[in-house]
């Protein structure tokens, strides 16, 4: 099976939107194993949108149209499928009733003037749109499916998920079915070393597919099944992920989309202890990442960014011989700002960073940034050498610096 | 004229990287004021991309291919173009000369193997890559200008700005040109309004065209020339952006790509003064922010991440009864956290919020942001009501809070 992408919108031509659409179906077409070859744009016109959809129906087995079936006059996508099928726009009773339903249950009165969107080419059939008002449509042209969706990226990825793909898989020779997806997040190895220690299992097996996307050090693990049911699905993916989690222990810090931020929480709230943060060269990044939660009173108290070096003595109470013997950035200095933190914050736990951040080296080559973080009952000290520049530095540190809190955490 | 763009790369039909280039080209393209219909992808496959580049070829005037330029094995687009315009890919001394002298420039020594990356198609003209080592190249194909520029945007886009428009705008009949922009940074008008105090000035004319671009409050605008030379097209820039600033007044706080960071900072060099932050709901956003640039210290000292209410007292020094009084969401709170921002660290600026990010309201409506700035002359506070989430509430915040620094510190 052969499947093409065609994004309508002049917008996208004059460049003030990025086809983000275009790509979250290809990630979801490769991992169905589907071959995707093409992808294109066209503006909102009828003459372009109608050879670039006939071009398209000559030469794959489906089309994917993202756009162009939204109320207003430029919208004419569903003329456009009409006109290559050869078939009147209809009005559909049922497309109609499903958007006076969609607008309903949002509160609000259907406006009747939206009436014109329930015209759907003779012979589509409705595809449900959980997140918007407006549904999308398929129609058979020739030998091609012609899939229309909406161009909110919010609105189309679920319709995606939910039906598109299944719908795709069916048509591929699958049988009817679902694609299910699990991803594990993990810190602490690099992409090409997880892919090292994981790469023979996914060799053998195409189902489910594996795909890797790392983000400031960590590492997310994408599993993707195709079943005929949810179930069956997860069924396939249970024992994958048991797996990976046995080959990459604790590296895996959570699954779908928990975040660093929101485990930490949860092992503060589970231990019922506070935390503050002491920083240097991250000027704050750490306070920022622990406070951004909803409910993050609950276990963040507050955070000194003592940047100046002399305000880690008269604020923190770092010792300054502690300073003078060791430097500014090293580790006997990171642990008593961390030490302070707790002191003066009056928290349980203190997360310190001191580093060389740059441009200018500081005491230390650029990149080695130390985080010490401090609990009831235990000290954990580490040197990081980070590559890049100041941004990515201060980016990855203050990454490393929540996973050291976990590791602490889930040490006791 | 009408230019249309191809993307060669398996890796977009993968889903791994989205199309940013094609954006950035377009927006080029709408400022310039030519016509562009039509964007596609395709993988790195000599089939597809023949039949791609055929295809544009037949129907443009400008065909602009990003990617497949490279010196591996998968890269083909020289052999595709060449191919298309029937011509052999012939040793381009000229093309090797500009390589050897990229790869000297960076103190490497050029690797041989690099050599196969100077075939050209025979009679195209080498575009020059200021910024990396593999020269781009053009060749007229029928009575389509074929333009091959390498897939790493920061390259692609140096390469366009320099050369690539520069050429279209002589091609498309105006003559040798170059396309200058000069892109001015607003704050405190929403972007409607912006386009209601500038509209009348780009309805007449269309030379220098204007664009907005909102982000966290701040609006760009850019205003882009096209003419026969540098000074030319900047003589047709430079009364506008008067009349602009005229307009928009102090609201205008940079230029080009000045931040609001680097204009605090200069302020702050210019007064000879420090600053340090005092935050409650921002969490430590504007610290991180203050802390943003290379040789930060020179300006910032430290801040105090003052989340639970004791420690506005406990470490700030708050006045408690400040705080039963007016509450902790208040307006003498704010100040008094700023004042106490420049007492503990030993600051002249002080610059503090205190506010309800949600999701959960404090004291007063979520969005209810306060920030105050107090200098060693002046006193200003102010009280936002920001709409959005808890994390486009604590963004915009930080926001608002530098450009409150920025009023401040202009004042004197």
């Amino acid at each position: 099976m052969i499947v093409e992408i065609l994004a309508v919108g002049t917008e996208l031509l004059l460049g003030q939107i990025v086809n983000t659409n275009a790509s979250e179906i290809a990630v979801r077409l490769a991992e169905l194993g589907v071959n995707h070859m093409r992808q294109s744009v066209v503006g909102d016109n009828r003459d372009r949108m109608d050879g670039a959809i006939t071009e398209a129906v000559a030469r794959s087995d489906a089309l994917i149209i993202t756009g162009g079936i939204g109320p207003t006059r430029d919208d004419a996508t569903r003329e456009s499928v009409a006109a290559v099928a050869g078939v009147p726009l209809l009005f559909d009773e049922e497309y109609a009733a499903t958007m006076r339903a969609n607008w309903e249950a949002r509160g609000t009165e259907f406006p009747e003037s939206n009436l014109k969107q329930a015209y759907c080419p003779q012979g589509a059939t409705v595809i449900k749109n959980p997140k918007g008002t407006a549904p999308g449509f398929r129609i058979k042209i020739k030998e091609c499916w012609v899939i229309c969706l909406p161009g909110v990226p919010a609105e189309m990825i679920t319709m995606l998920d939910e039906s598109v793909m299944p719908f795709l898989l069916a048509e591929s020779g699958s049988g009817p079915g679902v694609v299910t997806s699990r991803v594990l997040q993990s810190w602490g190895m690099s992409e090409s070393k997880v892919g090292e220690v994981l790469d023979d299992l996914f060799t053998a097996s195409v189902n489910p597919t594996i795909a890797y996307l790392a983000s400031a050090g960590e590492i997310k693990i994408r599993l993707t099944a195709a079943a005929p049911s949810t179930e069956a699905a997860a069924a396939l993916i249970a024992p994958v992920e048991t797996e990976v989690r046995a080959r990459l222990g604790d590296h895996v810090f959570g699954a779908d989309d928990e975040t660093i931020e929101r485990v930490v929480h949860n092992q503060l709230l589970a231990h019922g202890w506070t935390i503050g943060s002491a920083e240097s060269a991250t000027g704050g990044s750490i306070a920022q990442r622990l406070s951004m939660i909803g409910g993050a009173s609950a276990t963040f108290r507050g955070s000194i960014v003592a940047y100046a070096t002399e305000l880690k003595t008269s604020i923190l109470g770092v010792p300054s011989n502690v300073i003078e013997e060791h430097g500014v950035v090293s580790e006997p200095t990171a642990i008593a700002m961390a030490k302070g933190a707790r002191q003066v914050l009056g928290t349980d736990v203190g997360v310190a960073v001191t580093g060389s951040a740059g441009p200018e080296p500081m005491e230390q080559p650029v990149g080695t940034m130390i985080v010490a973080v401090v609990t009831p009952t235990r000290e954990h000290v580490q040197t990081f050498r980070m590559p890049g520049d100041r941004e990515r530095i201060r980016a990855y540190t203050s990454t490393a610096a929540l996973h050291m809190v976990r590791s602490a955490l889930t040490a006791g």
